[in-house]
Order: C-alpha cells, then structure tokens, then sequence
C-alpha cells in the first residue's frame, strides 16, 4: 500500500534526488512544502522557474552571475597578474568571501572524476592554457583552489604537468589545522602538512 | 558589492527557510537547480505547483492524503477499537512501516507548544475526545505515539488529563535503548527507563 498520496510521493522523490536531501529529509521538505501558505510556495515556484533567467557565465573566468564579462573581471582595481583557479562559483564565492584575495578568477566547471566520466575535456582548461599563453597581461601566479580531495589533489597534478612548461609560478593552498581543530583529532596527513608549514613566530 | 546574481541570491535566501536547510547548503542546492536540465527543474517546478491538489486531509483521522476518508479508516479489517495518537502524518507513516500496529489513527496536527504559541485549541483534540465520546465502535485503548521530547511530553500529559475521565485505557510508546545503541553514550533517563520495563527473558 503507497503510504502517501501520489503527488507527494512524487514531490519527496524529487526533493531526494537533490544533493544532501535523505529520504527523511525529503518527506520532511514536502510536508513543509504542503503546509506553507500557497503564496510562499508561489513565491519558491517563481525564484525556480527564473533562477537561469538572470544568470549568465563570464565568458572570461567561467564564474555564473548577472553579467559577462563580471563585475571581478571588468574591475581594475583588482589585480590581473593574479590567478586564482577554483573548480565552481561556489569556491570563487568562499574565496572571495576570504577578502584575502584581490586577483582574478578561473573556474574550471569542476574537477577530473575517472569515476563520474569527467575529463581533461570537459573542464575549461584550454581557455586557462590560452589565458596564460596571453602576453598581456601577462599572469605571474597561478593559484590552485581546489578542494584537498582524490579530485581536486588530481586535478592539481594535472594542471600542474600541463602548465609547467608555461613557465608561470604555481601554487596551492596550504593545508593545516583549520580554525578550532583538535590536534588528537587530526589526521596524520593534516598534521605532517601543518608541522612543515609551520610559522616562525 | 553581491557575490550572486540576484535572481540565484532570490533562491537561494528562499531555500535557506526551508527545515534543515542552512545558508551552505541552500547556495549547494541553488547551483544545482542552475545548472540541471531545464526539464528536470521543471519537473521539480510541477510537482510543487500540484502537490496540493491530490491531497485531502481525511475528515476522521485528520492525516494528508489521496482520499477523505483515507485507506486506513475505510479498512475494516484494522482494528477499529485501538486508537494511535500522533502529532503529524509522517508520523502515522512512521508507524505503519513497522508493520506493528493494526488499529487506527488520530493525527493531532502538531504538539503543544507555548513558545511557538501551540495551544490545545490548534490541535484535533476536540474531535478526539468526540471519537471517544462515541458508544460505537467502542475504543478500548488509545496509544500516544508522540515524540519523546518536552512538547511530546507535556502533550501526552495534557491529553492524559483530559481523557482519564473517559475511562478508555490510555498508553504510550516504550523508552528504552534503540537498536544499535552503546549503553555507554545513553543517557540516563532513557537508561533508567530501559531497566524499568526490562525484559523477562
């Protein structure tokens, strides 16, 4: 016997197949969904029907916002000769939101995947090659961005081989003990990284 | 200066009202609502615009479904003279897929609550206490399935209350340890509650 009416067994299905929504979650959601004022869920139906509308990619750092070339690469005052390559919009945005770094952009569309099929070729590595390939402005650091997983510590081995010969400073983040961590709690990787990168006070 | 376009920023604060959705993962689910096939979103759009019209709240349990009165109350081969007490359909649904349970429901509509301002009046226990009321079928046992926190308390307390004069055997569900449990993390309530209706083997 279905234990839910079609049409919210429907909407759960859906909302489980969205990235980090559970089954549970998923019901949870739809009977919010099914409880909230009509006007709210007109008002969630709208911003999805229209999210793409105002959204365009910069045809210049490959970031999704409303114009292209974006407001990080058309500014002036930030400083061209500093390469920042994250693997999405999300981690330029985390980045930024570092107000550590005043260069520009390049997003790849994500990170090399045997598993999930992604290629060398599906990612926006050969502007990046072309970007650097470039006399002016000419770009003297490349910094790699990405996250410090199977993915991203491949991604950067690759990029690394290919941009070598381009004769351009390459660089990554440093990895250490994040903010609050508990050094029993560290993992030896983690830990040997901070030890190396340690700062003279 | 906006880090999203706006109309990604639009989806993104209304994602993060959603239960269990914080700020991270609203802007996760919003790129990924960017960047599906339209199809996809539009299926999910759909389901949304008409997850309401195939649901019905049935008029004798009080839970959201295809039919008013739904499969469960219509059924003549459940047990008509027990009664579960729960606060929300999912609940309900909770119960049926332990496959424990034969009688019938009563879905409260929420637990009591003074800080979010949930009175007795806000929930079904007017048309409880009527179904009690009522010579045939006779109830002979009402069974509180509410959550083990302090709203699920205090409600089972308050319909304790109200209902004791009705003179209908009243219960509620077992504390003890889940499956899977480590004596060590439990807590001591549940703990004393385990060693109290322990089990003669």
């Amino acid at each position: 016997m279905a234990l839910y009416a079609d049409s919210l067994q429907n909407l759960i299905d859906l909302l489980n197949r969205l990235p980090g929504i559970g089954p549970k979650s998923a019901e949870r959601l739809a009977f919010y969904l099914v409880k909230i004022r009509d006007d709210d869920r007109q008002q969630l139906i709208k911003a999805l029907a229209s999210v793409k509308d105002g959204i365009k990619q910069c045809a210049f750092c490959g970031q999704w916002n409303s114009n292209s070339p974006c407001k990080i690469c058309k500014d002036e005052k930030r400083d061209h000769a500093m390469l920042c390559v994250v693997a999405e919009t999300q981690d330029l945005v985390a980045v930024e939101r570092t107000n550590e770094f005043h260069g520009v952009y390049h997003v790849l569309g994500g990170t090399l995947n045997p598993i999930t099929g992604i290629t060398a070729e599906d990612l926006n590595i050969k502007s990046l090659v072309a970007k650097l390939q470039k006399t002016k402005p000419q770009i003297k650091e490349v910094i790699f961005a990405l996250n410090p997983d199977v993915e991203g510590e491949t991604t950067i081995l690759y990029l690394t081989k290919t941009l070598r010969p381009l004769n351009v400073k390459l660089s990554r983040l440093a990895r250490g003990l994040p903010l609050g961590a508990d050094l029993e709690y560290a993992d030896e990787v983690t830990l040997g990284d901070a030890l190396k990168g340690r700062k003279t006070l």
